[in-house]
């Protein structure tokens, strides 16, 4: 829809009309009260493409039609998509997907006793970093490769599939030998190298929402994913940010039941990034469960005091079989039970 | 605490001393490994007014006791407040408040419609708009005066107490007489006059966040209030501005534990004005209850399409009362019974 | 513009051409490739009240004219007003508005040499608040009668035409008497009834945008005070509240050439607010004038140090002679002089 | 610095303590009148890394030193970095870059008309994408090797310096036989891999602000390349993400003067991205060039209409020379020449 300023000319005018038209595009021309706009029916991308927007006497162009298209529930896929990942599914509405573990794998001991601990609990997979993508390059960031390797030995050893993030191409091979979700975070949701990379491994993906991401922009990011042909896409929303600095970030639970609308792919939450403090990741985890979120990841320690990063947004061990039932019962109460 | 460059010289750091010893305040130089940093004890809103960011060598100036006091549940009061409004109870964490009505009072028999239907499903108050504050002039602004003559009718008939926003000082002898909670609206939180004004009218008080107020604000504008020696403050969350123009606010449900950890006050939700879309307001109507808020305030209309204003995000009264048993549900896992 | 989705049948559509007809609004039907369009061809104001989103089938209602209205330059008003203050122009793009003063009248003696330090330097008018808008009811809040007392003195000893805030519309009759341009804060941008008040005294308005305001916000808000038919609103830009905080706000120095091609209002920035910082304030104020600002306003102290709020961002008086040059030369350069 | 809540028992500050000293960090306790705060001193890193606002009785840990530690004026580089492109100097106040050229290189014959454009009027370096980042993965990604070429050969033909942006490591060594300066986009601004790439690479560096990153995180990211040893890093701002959807994004022009403050790189604005309007990238780079910028990089096309990307957006080669004298003319005030 190209709208005209109030003082377009009738030249102004057919000049749109024409560029639409030699690019195979049928407008039709609707004068209004104030202004005139000008409906352009056929490949919006091409439209938006055209940039319209600077030709003279045009004040706006509006997009009409939403700009994902393989990640909508409304043009391409009309049922819920379920992921399947050894067993558990996640999304479909019946189940609700508890992942839990470590910040970041630190040695087998630790992220033993912390799998061991949720297993027994009931979570649904194991989450854990060997690759931390920080904001100072002189930070710890992860284990790497052994990390992956303890992450394979205490699958075996607890049934649990794992969880953990790719942050480089070079290391995509490696992922796919050993872990079951290839998680793609909040800072590379728009690093679409990655994104076709994670599109061509064929294993299930969960994708983070970018820090400053709108909602259509994630169901873009995640058409670049199944544009190669891979359709198991999990969305994730895990804070944005905001002006307000109380919390780390913004938990934007809407989010849930907007997605719910408009895509057919699972949608989870991650309240502890988002808040960065184990004593709202109780609450928000309980709300996720009862706005209709397909699951929950969250960060649980041991002993998260001496974890070596995120330690006070982590919940204790020792305290997680509580939270998670109190996380069935919302999520008994809309139908679903724990994958 | 007063930080400084690394290249401060002492005579810098020696004129930050001697400026906060004037005023009173105990100052304690902290040499550190890179920057000098001197915490000043005593006065802190001595401090934050001296304006030390602009001395030489000054790096920045970094408040470090919390800006709101009345309203802190650290500072004044320790235990959680309870407003009693014609006996129901808001905060405590026994009771969960359901506030519904219509968006505006339109007409006596709208508004009797509405109340009967909600106060049937057990809602605990009723709103409805006399006064509507609006973006552009030539919208609909109310009834008025004639709004409120039908909040006290309704109210006599369904015994429902009423809730109704006062946008101006000029109003509020006649709220007094009429209405129960008198509110503030998210763009008056901080109109500093209005809060005096309802702070001495000694009524309780919903406080809505304003669209771009940190949470802190929320609590110093509590803070104008209860210093009238008005202690009946509700808070309320109902969605901020964000970059997402998905929905029409960002629904900050986060902010509800967060206010429980650092307020004594009641904290309720408003989903209806965040979401713009009654699709979304149950779902979001759960996780408020399930987050722990103490109540929610919601549009409920008996024909929602012919609604004056706010339409699309009004629930239909035929489905209010499965929309409250729901909500009852998530609160009666908290353990909260409607008020 | 009503977008229907994907899936919409021919009965949903039929029921919105309906009510819009119903309304007394020509209906367009516009078929898509994916979707169908509907344009409502007369009465805007109305078409937003329907509500028609929450009608089944309706994927959005995309407004197509622009919100504001009598101070579009498109709608109502082509040349560009000058407000006229004691034969100072402000707009039009021949002169530069060069308003500065105290951040706070403090005393007479204070007021009175900042004055005439800026008016020696070629300052076109004095600002100085009387009541000061604080965030904490426990801030200082201003001298009140006491400096609009103060201010008149001054004006009459410097001939300086006086800008001070208005905060409540009890004070506004003693500041028609006394101020020549009355300032709506920030935060009372969205203070309708205050507003109308400014709006019917008469006197130059100068309306700050509120902290998180989109600019069409911004033209409603003057729309408020031009329907009054008091047309000399100045638009002022005084920085916005973004997720950064390394400033205090976020200066949107866009706004102004944004400004100018859509209302006919002057436009001036409020570079010390915005950064909270004396040392950006000249490199701000030097880009307000090379962006095509009307001018700007400007906190300035003789010891700013001592200064009971706000000091780190007030010049320091002796350094304002040296500013004003060179804010002068970047006027130059765009055809301005100061007025 | 740690803070406690006000309620902190004496073994809790003596637990935070004695934490603190296990780390090997000096631990000063200081008493306030309503809490108690603990400097750590030493190893700042160490103790964000502790994440002690878990502990029992912590209320805050407020870190006290920036961030960033070689992009740091303060700690690591007291004077002007410049940057020396072929004779081209960016940074050190004495000169203004002046970077120009099409969105996308679309063919030979379009890059050499505008190449030759821009060269004529006084440009220091000619930009032109090659692999271009979009959001949607059915939108034109850009000509990629083909483009390089073309680039190298009109590089040859008029003399001017090649900026163009890098978004996959793979395409490295590529870029460093081609293109003079190699452009990090906003989207891969926290893209660490990348970073560590370019900085091995040893050319200079264009790291572009994230649409959501605040300064302090920009310049963390110019220490991921610093670190590798490469000097060579160009700062620029080019718009953030924040609520207002008038424009693209919101030109934070403050910046430029924080930056200036806190870091030795050299900084430029790009008002194109920002803006995507031509009509305010006239006003917005005259701005950059007031506020103290070492220089823009702004978009131009032949004919803007029919470029296939951000057309609106591109200045029109034929107003490029009066475009180019304007800016000259406003960084002469500041004392500096085209380089």
């Amino acid at each position: 829809m190209v709208v005209m300023t109030p003082e377009a000319t009738p030249a102004e005018i057919e000049a749109v009309v024409g560029r639409l038209e030699a690019a195979g595009v049928h407008a039709k021309v609707m004068p209004g009260e104030l202004t005139t706009a000008i409906g352009a029916i056929g490949d919006p991308e091409g439209v938006r493409e055209m940039g319209l927007e600077g030709l003279p006497g045009v004040d706006q162009v509006i997009p009409i039609s939403r700009p994902y298209k393989l990640a909508s529930s409304e043009l391409s896929h009309h049922s819920a998509t379920i992921v399947e990942v050894d067993g558990r599914r996640v999304g479909g509405g019946e189940t609700f997907c508890l992942i839990a573990g470590p910040c970041t794998v630190e040695s087998a001991e630790q992220t033993r006793a912390v799998a061991r601990a949720v297993a027994d609990a009931g979570a649904s997979m194991l989450r854990g970093g060997a690759f931390k993508p920080r904001t100072s390059p002189f930070s710890f960031q992860g284990l790497g490769h052994e990390a992956l390797d303890i992450l394979a030995e205490v699958r075996a050893e607890t049934g649990l599939p794992v969880v953990s993030e790719l942050t480089a191409a070079e290391h995509a091979d490696r992922f796919a030998d050993t872990v079951d979700v290839i998680q793609v975070g909040a800072r590379n949701m728009q690093n679409y190298g990655l994104l076709e990379v994670v599109g061509k491994l064929g294993k299930p993906v969960l994708l983070k929402r970018g820090l400053s991401s709108t909602l259509e922009e994630l169901l873009q990011a995640a058409d670049y994913i199944l544009k190669e042909g891979n359709g198991d896409v999990i969305l994730c929303e895990r804070g944005i940010r905001t002006f307000d600095t109380a919390m780390r970030f913004t938990l934007d639970l809407g989010a849930v039941p907007w997605l719910k609308l408009h895509t057919h792919l699972p949608v989870i939450v991650d309240p502890s990034h988002a808040s960065g403090d184990r004593r709202l990741v109780g609450p928000l985890s309980r709300a996720a469960a009862a706005v209709g979120a397909d699951g929950i990841i969250v960060e649980v320690a041991d002993d998260p005091e001496a974890a070596l990063c995120d330690g006070p947004q982590q919940l204790y061990a020792r305290d997680f079989p509580e939270f998670a039932g109190e996380i069935a019962a919302h999520a008994g109460l809309v139908g679903r039970t724990l994958a």
